[in-house]
């Protein structure tokens, strides 16, 4: 285990009192001179034709700038790039439309944009833009949707948008060699993101001609994108990311940023935008909702011998990164257990719904659900301690996934899963119509992107001439203190404290690229290139005080602003002294170091084999709860989430997204859920749409194991999303303990338990 | 020769448009919601005593948020960063007050500062503070300042803050050797730069907490100097360079922003300051007024002997860069010339005075004037040609000059002087009173700084995705095309065109440090990183093309944004697939170069010795002068400059720096001259303070050689300083050589030229 003096202390990250204070400066919170208000008109339709849009009466109202259509729009169809992707190609290509054309695919598109002095009058445009749709016949359901004959979401393309395969072994054999066989079908639902924030930004031409866009968005990347709609050369968009407040992966793909550069470009003036929660809810993607039909068996051991899962993607109208979630789900669906013959198939499907795109644990979660109630169910049916069985059969280092990727570091499935039973403890008995019951669910989630994307971040790391320090990275900081680990890694390797740093972040014209905060991937990539970029740097400050003490610069250390002799021996040197050595010999204290993500060639997408991503972080949540027999009321008593993250780089940071990540899935688990009406959005506001409250939430134990095993720095590996992945599984596990009653499509509200135990009875 | 597509073409410069139509925005045509008027309060006496400052009454006026005095500055007493040095010692620390503490040094010293909702309040709210002074004896003449018991500019310090010394072979037995010995003493005044846009910025908190300084500046850098004036460690200041409206060398001190920095951090918000015409000339520093010793002796063939030079530099109340001019000056006493045996001294001397400091032409003007009026002198008493004697002793590559620098690059001082006298053509007859006369000098003047600073220059070269082009360096443009010279570099090494380019400059926290625009350095360094990033990147694309189309990339070139076979061979591909091919492939296709000047220690001051500069730029200036004899009025008919200028990278950059540099020296040889009276500034406005207007200047006629033997990119070498270095003693050339008397004190007024004439009858 290393020995470090920053790394790994729990301390506050270095912007937590200007947010405890509300003096950070959000993307809404931003005022410029002259500056309009841009608003969009969404279509209430979810498949309709677009007649005609008359938006004469609207541009002539007092105080509207602009009223823009898609033919205003340079490049209204176009593709999304990924981070720092240039072609992927593979059908990975990401379509969507700026602005409807002549026709809308979904309830909540959008028609047409406004620019007004005010945002009133913004709004009253809206109202004075005159469209005719003639409603057309839509396609709501991703089996209905590839069958022949259903409506085309879009003229001249399929509705299939992907298919990806795994062909393991031989699953007919391996399901005659089993004793046991559960088949079922497991359903999941879309779900909202439901950040605090919504979308927000504000867009102006800068004195160089350069379409400047601040913006709420994990991708400040998409300047690329952007450029593209506008007709420019990518180098005259620059994007620069505000603190967000929530993103969770929707705010991966553009959402105001287009609308408020095409104002801004129309208008040559400051153009604001900021999503109502209404329009956020509506327009917004969405975690794709799932069909997935599973079928596992074991034989009399407990030791898996067959699974054949066929999932439905349900990416509604637009392909955005569904192709993307469902490649991660096929290399997810037979979670992280050795299972000798695999059959996957994972469809993603275009319907009239609400888009669907990236969400905490892109793809992992939802699969995850499926596999860990499997396991329950043959556990049950062989009488096996459900711990037990997943012991069984979790994979260990060495071996490899059903898609072939060896594991090759550290595999703590074991070890967590120990951690979460024993935090459970023994049985708890009933209290009159409350029974109680306990569940566990293991899971495995990639950090980092797949590796045939050639990943790679950037980082700058300065020391000044007075010993202070700057660092500037690409990285968004969505609030789970992304640049404040930069800060602690920096501060480690210089042996200087978090006060003498000052990061720049996520500024396209100001930071080096550092890809998108998405994929968990940021302290693995961005923590690496900044590890590098400091060591550079301190390899020049020791080599100069190596020179100044007469003493071999690896047996010097940088400690409290010190420069000391391991062995303890020998004169030291202040570290300002030495930066102010190095400063008057010209040697530069500054470094900008590129991480690249090792890569691999995955050129077969249908049949996937090989390794696919860089590595996996493994864990276990554990969930104890109390079911009222009588009404199906819930409430969950405890939740325990145990997980190797490698090394926490800041164990506060870790703990708060692992208690975050509860939190989120528990919502997934049990209240969240968008209900579409034959593609029409119900839940507009928060009061239909239901998120945890804080009464719901329990408190959550987490349990870190620290293998320092991972590919990030230090050892460490991502938790952002993985922290999600395996608690609706724990908790649906944990009621069926307690009721022997089980659901099998998320969320487990009191209905569906009341009504899976009534149908036991 | 090179053979180039852009580099060498006489294009528009990027930003030309913007500047012709006004667009551009100067530091001056900044707003910011909520900003403050700061203004400073300055002292009237040239030495006094501070009895006591009274605010309260300033402070309670209407609108008014601040009134600073030197106690409420962290670090007061301060000494200037030299753009990226740390420390340089040897007496070149450049100390000076912020504010004034007890006692003021010089008319228009800052004794206060003042923030307020309006300008009007800010200049009512001076107006009420109340100073009272004590009138102190002042010395206003370096060589009296110098002598026991003068009146001490700064208390328990000595006038003379350096002196530097060459000492070759022996002036005694040279004088000896010598036919004729010319001695003279030449002053010249201090004077202004006089540029268009007065000193102005605008200071502001950021939402990190940086205090961000827009300004106008020829160093950025002065970021270190401001946080620590502030007392703030240097990553918590951030300065933003805007277009300079003239810099010439004042706008290289600080200038508005420790006061804007102070007042924005005081009343936390944003604070503009804009120094009326008035206040610029007074406040701001000038070029060092020189008396100059001259002693010079050649042989009967025009052969020098020896020369002595005693050189008594003014430096004002305050050292600022003096040390740095003066030893300009030593090492260029004596001119380009090869004389065996030289003897120099060089004072700097503080006296009561306007503050002196950088000035276009850095300590290489003033002697200039010197040894140029001494060259004609000796021709004329030898009957030689002044070409002729001059080209006698021209230094050559190879010789060394009296420091003892080797000249190792091409030295072209005979072909720019041949090429000048050409142009000159033969004798003009006279034409009633109007005496028509020739003159030439020819000068040699340093680019880029003394070797033993260190000097580095870094820059990033980005392609884009799209094949568009990024350029981030610190550079400051000054009005020079440093932008767009860079942008040229790029076009030709990556075969694009300048519309493909975008440049970010000047930025503390955006580009790359660059060092200061001073020394006519940048074209030099940052040209080099430039360069240097740009053969990165240009090496990344061929490499991929040439595996694209399995050829040596060695044998590839990039012309027209095509990727072509330099024998004509072969398929071409296009620079944009080439680049798509290298983002597919996660190649980088960015860079950061760092450029370091040769170092060549220099420890002794005192007795210089050695290489001091990286090259030097030679070239002679012509001129032809109608002086009417009744009166001493004059007509400067016809002004020629030939340079070598290694390679001219936009010639019509390179002929607008010559011909600018004709006109700033027709107005030192002419016009210009801050009057001091006993320390008091009386030349405070353009109607007394007389620059060459459109009237008063001939049409330039430029010619260029390109030896392309500098050590810039391409060969280049440094125009901006050089081209002012010869002017002056080529007009007062002609003038002797028109009417037989010669004028000793700059500038040559008609009065001086009408005493000169008398003096002589």
């Amino acid at each position: 285990m290393g020995n470090y003096q920053i790394v790994g202390k729990g301390i506050p990250r270095h912007d937590s009192f200007e947010k405890a204070m509300g003096l950070t400066s959000y993307a809404a919170d931003y005022f410029l001179p002259g500056m309009l208000y841009g608003k969009v008109l969404r279509s209430r339709y979810p498949s309709a034709r677009i007649v005609s849009i008359d938006t004469s009466k609207a541009e002539r109202l007092n105080g509207v700038k602009a009223v823009l259509t898609a033919r205003d729009v340079p490049k209204n169809l176009t593709v999304t790039r990924f981070g720092q992707t240039h072609t992927i190609g593979g059908g990975f290509e990401g379509i969507y439309r700026v602005l409807a054309e002549d026709k809308v695919h979904y309830m909540g598109e959008a028609v047409a944009l406004v620019a007004a002095e005010t945002k009133e009058a913004a709004e009253k445009a809206l109202e004075l833009i005159k469209v005719v749709y003639e409603p057309l016949p839509g396609v709501f359901d991703p089996k209905e949707a590839i069958k022949p004959g259903a409506p085309r979401v879009e003229e001249g393309r399929d509705n299939l948008i992907s298919h990806f395969s795994i062909r393991k072994g031989d699953v007919e054999k391996g399901f005659q060699d089993a004793s046991v066989v559960i088949e079922r079908t497991y359903r999941v639902p879309f779900v909202d993101h439901a950040y605090i924030e919504p979308e927000a930004g504000v867009a102006w031409i800068d004195e160089n001609g350069t379409v400047t866009i601040r913006v709420s968005t994990q991708v400040i990347e998409h300047f690329r994108d952007v450029a593209e709609i506008l007709g420019l050369p990518h180098n005259k968009v620059r994007v620069i990311g505000t603190m967000v407040g929530g993103g969770f992966g929707g705010k991966e793909d553009i959402t105001v940023e287009a609308f408020i550069g095409l104002l801004a470009w129309k208008t040559k003036r400051p153009v604001k935008m900021v999503y109502t929660r209404e329009e956020s809810i509506l327009a917004h993607s969405k975690r794709h909702a799932f069909i997935m039909e599973y079928k596992t068996g074991a034989n009399r051991d407990g030791v898996l011998t067959a699974l054949k899962a066929t999932i439905y993607g349900d990416a509604g109208a637009y392909v955005y990164l569904s192709p993307f979630v469902c490649l991660y789900s096929t290399v997810d669906a037979a979670g992280p257990y050795r299972i000798p013959n695999v059959e996957v198939d994972t469809y993603a499907v275009l319907t009239n719904n609400n888009i669907a795109s990236a969400n905490r644990g892109f793809g992992a979660t939802q699969p995850c659900f499926a596999y860990e109630s499997q396991m329950d169910e043959l556990a049950k049916a062989l009488k096996i301690d459900p711990f037990e069985i997943r012991k069984r059969n979790y994979l260990k280092k060495g071996e490899s996934l059903a898609v072939g990727q060896i594991l090759d570091r550290h595999v703590a499935l074991e070890e967590t899963a120990e951690k979460v039973r024993h935090a459970l403890g023994e049985e708890t008995p009933p209290s009159g119509p409350w029974k109680v019951g306990k569940g566990i669910a293991s899971g495995m989630t990639s950090y980092g992107r797949m590796m045939f994307l050639h990943d790679t971040s950037r980082a700058y790391v300065g020391v000044e001439m007075d010993g202070s320090i700057t660092i500037r990275a690409g990285v968004q900081d969505v609030g789970g203190g992304q640049a404040s680990s930069l800060c602690q890694i920096v501060a480690e390797v210089l042996g200087v404290s978090m006060e003498d740093i000052k990061i720049y972040i996520a500024d396209t014209a100001l930071t080096p690229l550092a890809g998108t905060t998405t994929a968990t991937r940021q302290l693995y990539m961005s923590g690496n290139a900044t590890l590098m970029a400091a060591r550079e740097v301190r390899k020049t400050i020791l080599g100069k005080a190596g020179e100044i003490l007469g003493v071999d610069p690896e047996r010097l250390d940088l400690i409290d602003r010190e420069i000391v002799n391991t062995d303890g021996s020998g004169a030291s040197l202040s570290f300002s002294d030495a930066v102010r050595a190095c400063a008057s010999a010209g040697l530069p204290l500054y470094h900008v170091s590129q991480f690249c993500a090792p890569f691999n060639d995955l050129r077969r997408f249908d049949l996937l084999e090989g390794k696919v991503f860089p590595d996996f972080t493994f864990g276990t949540h554990g969930a104890e709860v109390a079911v009222n027999e009588e009404t199906g009321e819930l409430k969950v008593l405890r939740l325990i989430a145990c997980y190797d993250v490698g090394k926490a780089i800041n164990p506060l940071s870790v703990e708060g997204q692992i208690e975050g990540g509860g939190i989120y899935g528990l919502g997934y688990a049990l209240h969240e859920k968008v209900i579409l009406e034959e593609g029409k959005t119900r839940t507009l506001s928060f009061s239909e749409y239901l998120i945890p409250t804080s009464l719901d939430s329990p408190d959550i134990e987490v349990h870190l194991i620290e293998s320092e095993d991972g590919v990030g720095p230090f050892g460490a590996k991502g938790i952002g999303e993985p922290s999600v992945t395996s608690v609706a599984p724990a908790v649906v596990n944990a009621i069926a303990d307690a009721v022997g009653a089980r659901v099998f499509d998320l969320p487990a509200t009191p209905e569906k338990i009341f009504s899976a135990m009534k149908a036991k009875r």
